[in-house]
This record gives structure tokens, C-alpha cells and sequence, in this order.
């Protein structure tokens, strides 16, 4: 056995005795089957571009129901109580935090059982922290701030001083934490309760979530598809209710991508407005396109809340790169669309009265992927009730969003793989997969050569804001289109090893353009036949589109969450989630 | 003749075919000596790091009271009315824009005779150009803009399509602009009239001005003096008051020194709050420490009218790199200081009848290079009268500044100075000097080694932001201090090729700190002895802070503007603009 092997395995028992014994549930007992283990290296190789299925079968089951079979019907309630009402029992003392911290541990235990999404627990810090919560309230008569006393889930690269966080890289097995991240002393200022932590792919830079010490994550609504990545073990375990909010981030799609396909709200923050510093990542040092943490939810307010509890914290007095922002309730309450762009006139066709017209634009495609028959069908639905609710919805063209993808591949892979090859050799094991899509060796760029590549992005960011702001002329709001909304996937997850494709999502990181993910509805076979795909993109070799397009199956999809985004301007992250508001409100979101 | 040279020569007659002739004054009549042209390439060595005085001589005589022998008392009038008059003057039509433009034109070109300030003029673009704005204003009774009708000079960077900027490169002579600079149309939005462009060094990357197309440019206070740079064009002619505002950019002190050198008030913002896009620049897609476009002028007025004007045009949806913060007027106001850092509760020492304590920290000297007496001296002045006014003043300890400019070097010359070497080759012209102070030859890092020198950028930013922050405990205000006041350089100025030392200034680059330069003195004999250097610091190889202390002469130096600059919080512009103007109020900068 290979020494990284060994060591694996020694962590991944070590995170199992994390776990509180009290809570685990016998699976087999309730006919269950178990998750198989893979044998490492997971099966990736460089010479096969486009993955095969895996070799081990997984099983097919949705286990999102499970929970209410064996916990009590007080965890069930708790752990399913929406977030602002939460929060509210939380800050009046109407439920305690270690009763909350409680029941979502244990239901937390379970989803790790199913889908395998935890890397490590803390069950004691959590429990001492809760009651650090209680006892706050108790003597000072107000919460401790925004998050009073809620379980808060971290992805695998958040620091908690003398925890490891490995990010899944054999290397960083026996490196604990020697201070927090920003992050996480955020969510403590605000008055989180932090008691697990989730699973990452090895190097984060995949939309599915497997490594070699904890294995591979599997959707809690078809085990034998992906959760998603790189937040993939926050999106099974929010999707099992096993936490209230998650804490993911995203580079390429990887809090999106999970949120989606765990049937989840979910967030792409602008850069740099929420705190990064302190926080374990592939790339340091990379500026060109930043990794930004967001969360993943059961709703809008839960989104809503995170942004909100993180900026009251003054997070730029931490972080030296964040802009010093704090949450424009304005701009949420969409005050400021009442001014027409470049103008301080009020736009007449703005009520101001919550009746505003607005104008969306739906994205129904990229020009590089067709998505598959149910993300349009959720499409045309929001567009419906969108004009319902009596706003302007219009198509957008897509502008050379194949010149965009090329571009991120490349900054994504400006080192050659260099500081993932060093973190894999330096742990003894192999790189699982390669960042290029087409299987080749990327070429490591000089810093000239990057410079270069720099100005290819800042070109197109500049072509991209004129092409939005010019959009003023088809609106007839006075203003360019409000936001877009687009897929955020073109399928609505897929069978393990074979989420490649990840344009739809990587399009708005390049332009740093704030996304928020919103569930639309399930994989029904009767409203989603399969059909022909008329006329495939051709814009990538082999075919792709064709492959994806026919890899469709309603009857293996069905019950699958179809998610969508809807994408702001940057930096008005509020005004964006106002306007996902409205769409909730127009009943184009599922809850 | 080298190719080159017959090229820069013939660009260079063209600049002065532009300069209206009826505005040219017979300077040997006033007995006033023309400037001498030094042979081309201009004497710089790579292998003389600490660079001889040129063998040229220049004049060294003090030429900033010359146009009011030879303007008419209406020109220097105008010319000399304070900005926010002008302005006022101009909107109401009390002025015309094409009388002021026509006074602003003579005076540019007697500076240009004077000190080579100038690389381009536009006197018909100008003057219909200020034709239009009197126009505009008969017709609507309202102006163009917050400039409408001021005369704003440009530095050799920015576009105005059709007309050519050679950033000083033999290689761009030919190129005319297809477009403009975004920050051009900002201008020209709101209601400014452009007539002049300035000089600047070879590749911008020096804090002098010259380069082998237009010569060099000297200062109008001791013509043996160098105006600074890279904005030197600038400095030289906003200091002649043949420009009411001028815009420079500064990656590394570029705006601060030359309005420093020339007795101006002068800012440079924080990035990403006015528009670079669509100008030259060097190193274009060097994301790492970007140039910042700021005002070179003589009032604070002048600085805030800049950032108004500016922000007021939503320049965010124009560039997409910027902040979309319109000017904080409450900041401006220094309202947001009544809050406690982290807290909203009022800070008790905080009155808010605008005699409210603050605390302001001195840099005495950053422990690289001892300032010159006279900047001392104005230190030990501000310091009293901002006593004096009631605000707290503590010690400055700079937090290993050396480290820091160890790192903004090598970020500077990352890409092995290859885009300078590339731009000089295209030019046949030879590349003038080092960007390396030491003289070797830099290192072209791969792109894995400038991520790597990102995280040292990013470490130190994290430890001077805990540093800052954790002053709280010495300030008294329940606030960290509020700005840092310190030195531009390490003297008022020196002889040409001489300034090689920009520790002070580039401090602020690598942290994105806001800088405001304001004026204090002129250096007088009597007040500003030379004395002995105690403990000359030897941090720097080459013993130079001993060599910089010993050139210091007061004659030579008597009559040279003394500026200091004070330091702000990241993106906290408006706030650092309203300190500013406490530091004015208190009588402690000279206008």
C-alpha cells in the first residue's frame, strides 16, 4: 500500500471517531444500503478527457427522506424551521442553542452516513459554544449578533485554531490550524456555533467533490450522482437540512454548482467583500480571478442574512483587500433603481411602490452547451411569472462567452499545475485530475505572458459592461437590463465523474458579476421528455454538446432540483438580492 | 545619426509646431536663458546605480514669477483665481470658457518655454471646445458638468482619439488614438476643456521627467532641479499656474512627488475609484500594484472638485474595474467618525461641531532614509498647529517599511523588465535606465514566483491593517488613528537625475493607502541649517542615507516648496479628504 494511502485512511478514521457514536443511525436496519468505499487513486486518468462512468456502482436512491424516519419529530422540526424564524426563537430564548446545536449535529451525523459530506465534527467545541450563547443571552439580555447562537457548516478550507483543515491534500494531514481564518472569527463576532466541517475535491478546482482521504460525496437526492463541487459537502449536507447555512466558496462555480444541485439558495458574492484572509486555498497569490466565500441555503433570507451578519462586522478593519461596504439596505430595498443610470432623475417607469417594472433578461443558452430539457422548461416557467407580475423580460445574447471560458481555463492554469503538483508531491499522492479540460499539460506562463492574459480579461470585462449598459435601448426602463437569468449548470447534476463542463457558471467570475442561485423545481419525466437537440454547438472539439445533450434521461433524473441564478451588477450585491427577491416573490422560486 | 534620434526629434519639432506662435515670448529680451537640449541618449548607465549630476548645466534659477511680467494683469488673474472661484466664475458666466481657456493656453506655453512641461497642445480642439461649453450654458441656463468650462491638462497617457500619446516611446509616435481614455470622456463630461498634454519619463517607471522624444523637464523653483515625476509635466506646469488641474497617475509616487517638488496639493486615490481604463500605460495587465490616476493641484478645493467630478459621472459604468462608490459626502463631512471602530455607538470624544478630536500619527522618518531638515521641520509645524487646534498627535513607528519596498521593487520588475525592453526595442531607442536601484539586471519570476511574491504582498497588508488598527489603544478616540502624516520624499526636491529614492511614496502603493500632498513651506536657510546625521540608517546597501544627508546645501536648496503628504484608510478617500481639510483648517498647510 502506498504510504499516502496509509495516511489517508488513518485520517479519514480519525475523522470517523469524531463523530458522536450517540448519533449514529444503523443504516441496514432501515434497508439502507451503505455507501461503498473506492479504492484509491480514485479513478481519474489524464489520458481520458471526458471521464467514464465510474467503475463502482453507487446507489440510486434519493435518501433526502430519511431524516424524518429516524430522528424525533422535535430534530425534524428544528432542523427544517426556516432561518429567520430560527434565528428568532434563537435570539429570544424560545430555543436554547445547545438544543439547536443538538439536533442539527445529530441530523448532520446523518447526512455524513448517506452522502458521505463531512471531513471532521466538533461536537464538544460546539456544545460549549452553545451554551456560551445561552449563557451571553441569559446574562445580557440580547443575542451576541446577527447568527445569535445557529450552527454554522465551514467548507475545508476555513481555519479553527488547532483543527486541520486539509483541503483534502494528503500534505496538510498533520497541520493544524494556528489561528483562525477571518471568516471563521466573523461568524463567532456574529454568534455562529461551528461544529462540522465539509468535503472539497483535491485541489478545489472541480465541480465534484472526491479526494483521496475522505473519498467521494454523493447527492443526498440520487446517490449515484454528484453533489456537485467544489462546496460539495456543504450541498449534501444543507440539502439534508443537516445544517442551516453552509459556508462554501467559489471560483468557478463552486458554491453555485452546489446550491443547485442540492435544490438550495445560494450566493456568489462581488470580490472582496466578504473576508478570505486567513483561509486555506489552491492558488495563493493568484488576483486575476479570486475564489469568494459564499453561502448555501434554504432561502433568500438565509443568503440575505449571511451578507448581512458578515458586513456588520466591519469585516475591512480584518481583511486589507475587502472593499468597505457596508450592507446597503437601500440598495436591497431597490431604492436605487429609482434612478435612471447617469442620471439623479427619478425613472418614470418606476413606481417605487413594490409593483416596480423591472426589466430580466433570460440567458437560454450560452452558444457553447445546451442545457439539458428541464433548465429550460424552468426558464420559460420564471419568464411566465415574471411577466405575470407585470416586469419586462427580454432574451439575452450571449456575448462570445466561448472567448471568456478559453480565457479563465487559462488564468485557472497560468502556473502549469505548479502549486498543485507541489501540494500532491509533497504528500506522496497523485494529482487526481488535470485542469484542462481537453486532458493536455498546461503551459506555464512568465509573468509577462500573464500580464498578457490579464489584458485579455480586462478587454473583455470592458466589451461585456458596454454590451450590459447598452442594453438601455431594448429595456424601456431608462436603465440597462436589471439582471440575468441563466442556468447555472447545463444539467441538473449527473451521474459521478462527469460534471466537466462548467461555462455556465465560470462566465460570471471572469466579469466578477454577484450570482444568486434560487430553487425553480424537480426533474419531472411527464413535463421534461427527452427531445432532439436540433442543432449542437460545435465550438469545443469532440462534440461535446451532442455527448451532454444525449446523456439526458428523464427517468434517471427525475426528482432532481433544477436551480437557476440570477446575475447583478458588480459590486451591488443587495440590489441583487433584492431583485432575487422580487422573483421569489413573483413565485418564480420554488420557496 | 541613430534612427531614433532623427525620429524623436522630428516628433518633437511637430510638438513644437503646435504651440500657438502668437503666444511665444522673446525670452532673451527678459535676459531669461532658454533651456539647454542635451544630446541624445540621455546620460543615463546601467552601471552607475547612483547616478552622477549631468553634464549638462542647467539654469538654476527660480522662474515662477515670470508670468506676471509678461501676461497681461487679466491673465494672470484668472490664472491665478482659485479653482472653486473659477469655477463658479465660469458656470454663472461671469467668465467666459474661451477667455479662460485663451489665458490658461499663454500661460501653459510660457511654462512650456520655461521648463519643457509640455508634450502636446490642442489650441482649436480647445477653443471650439470652450466655444461649445459657452454655448451650452446660453442655451440650457445650466452647466455641462461640476467642470464645465475648466481648462484640465493631461499627462502623457491619457487618449484623445485621433491625436497621438507617445507615453514618451519612440515606438508609439505614429499610433493616433482610436478612441478616448474613459477618463477623457469623464472630463469632457463633466464640462472640461482639454488643451495640453505633459511630460513624462521613458516607461513612466522614474520619479523624473525626461525621456529621448521631448528632453527632460526641470522645475520652475530652481531650474538645476528636477519637477519630479513620473507626472513631472504636470508638477512643472500646474506649479507655473499654467494649468487650474492637472491629471497624473502614480504606481509608485508618481502624482505625490512631482506635486510635492512644485509646492502643490495633489492625491492619489485608492484604486479603482477613477477610470484608468483605455489609457497607456506600462505593464499593462501588472494587476498586482496598479498606477492610479489623481489631480495635481493648488487648493484642496481643487482635489475634491477632481473626485466629485469624477464620481459624480458613474465612471463604474464605464471602467469595469472601478468601485461603484459615488463621493461620500457624510465621510467628506468626517460624520462617519462619530462611530466607534466596530461599534455604533457615537465616540464620546467626538463632538461633531467640527471641533472634534482627532488623532493624527507623524512619520518622522520611515527608518530607510532620513527626510532633509526642511522636511522635518514642517513635520515638527503641522504637529504643533494640529496641537494647537485641539487634535491628539502621537509617534508614528513605521512597521518594517524596508520590507515593503523590498516587495513593490520586485513586483515592479517581475516580468524582467521584457515590456520595457519590448517597447524601447520596437523604437530602436535604448531602454534608459534600470528599473532595479542596484543596477543588476531583474528577474523575469515565472508566474508560480509572482503568486508566491503576491502572499508576501498580502501578509505584510494584513499585518499593517492589524497594526493600524491595534493603534486604538494609544489614541484616546476609541478610534485607531486617523491618517498618518508623513514625507512625500526625503528632500524638497534635488538636482536632475538624482531622485532615485522613493521609499516614502511607494509605502502607500503596496498598502492602496489614499495620499493627500499638501504644501507647508518653502525651504529658508535661516530656518532649515544643515546638521549632522547622527545615525545614518544601513539598511540600504551603498550607504545611502549618508550620501542623500550630505547633498543636502540650504542655498542651493532655498526657495524649494516643502510638501507632506497625509495617509488615509483604503477606500476611505472622502474621509481622508475631510482630514485633510482639518490639517488646512488648523492653518498647518501653507494655502
Amino acid at each position: 500500500m502506498a504510504d499516502y494511502i496509509a495516511k489517508a485512511q488513518a485520517h479519514r478514521v480519525k475523522r470517523d471517531a469524531a463523530i458522536p457514536r450517540e448519533y449514529l443511525v444503523d443504516l441496514s436496519a432501515l434497508g439502507v444500503p451503505e455507501l461503498p468505499e473506492e479504492s484509491l487513486p480514485l479513478p481519474y486518468s489524464k489520458a481520458e478527457p471526458y471521464h467514464p462512468e465510474p467503475t463502482t456502482i453507487y446507489p440510486r436512491d434519493n435518501v433526502t427522506s430519511i431524516p424524518s424516519k429516524v430522528l424525533s419529530a422535535e430534530d425534524v422540526t428544528i432542523t427544517e424551521t426556516p432561518i429567520d424564524k430560527l434565528l428568532d426563537l434563537l435570539a429570544t430564548a424560545k430555543l436554547s442553542s445547545v438544543r439547536c446545536t443538538e439536533a442539527f449535529l445529530r441530523r448532520a451525523v446523518l447526512a455524513q452516513q448517506l452522502t458521505n459530506c463531512a471531513t471532521d465534527f466538533f461536537p464538544d467545541l460546539a456544545m460549549s459554544r452553545a451554551k456560551e450563547c445561552d449563557d451571553y443571552l441569559a446574562k445580557n439580555g440580547k443575542p451576541m449578533g446577527l447568527l445569535h447562537g445557529l450552527p454554522v457548516s465551514l467548507k475545508d478550507q476555513f481555519h479553527i485554531k488547532g483543527t486541520v483543515a486539509t483541503m483534502g491534500y494528503v500534505a496538510w494531514i498533520n497541520k493544524a490550524a494556528k489561528q483562525n481564518s477571518v471568516i471563521t472569527d466573523v461568524m463567532l463576532k456574529a454568534g455562529a456555533v461551528l461544529y462540522v466541517r465539509t468535503s472539497i475535491p483535491q485541489s478545489l478546482m472541480r465541480c465534484e467533490t472526491h479526494n483521496h482521504i475522505y473519498g467521494r460525496t454523493v447527492s443526498p437526492f440520487n446517490r449515484s450522482f454528484t453533489p456537485g463541487g467544489s462546496s460539495g459537502g456543504e450541498g449534501a449536507l444543507v440539502g439534508m437540512h443537516g445544517s442551516p447555512l453552509g459556508l462554501g466558496t467559489d471560483i468557478g462555480g463552486s458554491v453555485r454548482v452546489p446550491s443547485a444541485f442540492n435544490g438550495l439558495w445560494g450566493m456568489r458574492p462581488s470580490m472582496h467583500r466578504v473576508p478570505y484572509e486567513g483561509a486555506a486555498n489552491s492558488f495563493l497569490g493568484q488576483e486575476s480571478v479570486s475564489s469568494v466565500i459564499g453561502p448555501l441555503t434554504h432561502s433568500l433570507e438565509g443568503v440575505v442574512t449571511f451578507m448581512r451578519a458578515v458586513l456588520a462586522e466591519r469585516p475591512w478593519e480584518m481583511d486589507p483587500i475587502l472593499v468597505s461596504m457596508p450592507f446597503n439596505e437601500d440598495a436591497y430595498a431597490l431604492k436605487n433603481l429609482q434612478l435612471k443610470a447617469g442620471s439623479v432623475e427619478p425613472a418614470e417607469v418606476f413606481s417605487g411602490d413594490g409593483k416596480a417594472q423591472l426589466c430580466f433578461a433570460i440567458e437560454w443558452d450560452d452558444c457553447i452547451i445546451h442545457p439539458h430539457p428541464p433548465i429550460t422548461r424552468a426558464l420559460r416557467e420564471v419568464k411566465e411569472k415574471l411577466i405575470a407580475a407585470g416586469h419586462k423580460v427580454i432574451d439575452w445574447v450571449p456575448y462570445d462567452h466561448l472567448r471568456c471560458y478559453d480565457i479563465i481555463g487559462r488564468i485557472y492554469s497560468a502556473d502549469g499545475g505548479e502549486d498543485i503538483k507541489r501540494t500532491c508531491e509533497e504528500g506522496g499522492e497523485p494529482v487526481m485530475y488535470n485542469l484542462m479540460s481537453d486532458g493536455k499539460e498546461p503551459t506555464h506562463l512568465s509573468t509577462y505572458e500573464s500580464w498578457q492574459l490579464n489584458q485579455e480579461k480586462s478587454k473583455y470585462r470592458k466589451e461585456y459592461l458596454d454590451y450590459w449598459q447598452n442594453t438601455t435601448s431594448q429595456t424601456g426602463t431608462g436603465r440597462p437590463v436589471d439582471a440575468i437569468i441563466a442556468p447555472v449548470s447545463n444539467w441538473a447534476s449527473c451521474k459521478h465523474d462527469l460534471n466537466d463542463h462548467v461555462s455556465y457558471t465560470t462566465q460570471w467570475n471572469l466579469l466578477d458579476r454577484p450570482c444568486v442561485v434560487f430553487p425553480v423545481d424537480f426533474v419531472d419525466p411527464k413535463k421534461d421528455p427527452k427531445t432532439a437537440l436540433e442543432q449542437p454547438y460545435t465550438a469545443l472539439p469532440g462534440d461535446l454538446d451532442a455527448l451532454y445533450w444525449n446523456r439526458y434521461d428523464p427517468e434517471d433524473w427525475a426528482g432532481m432540483p433544477i436551480n437557476l441564478q440570477v446575475v447583478g451588477k458588480r459590486l451591488q450585491d443587495e440590489e441583487l438580492l433584492g431583485l432575487a427577491r422580487v422573483i421569489r416573490d413573483a413565485g418564480a422560486a420554488l420557496h
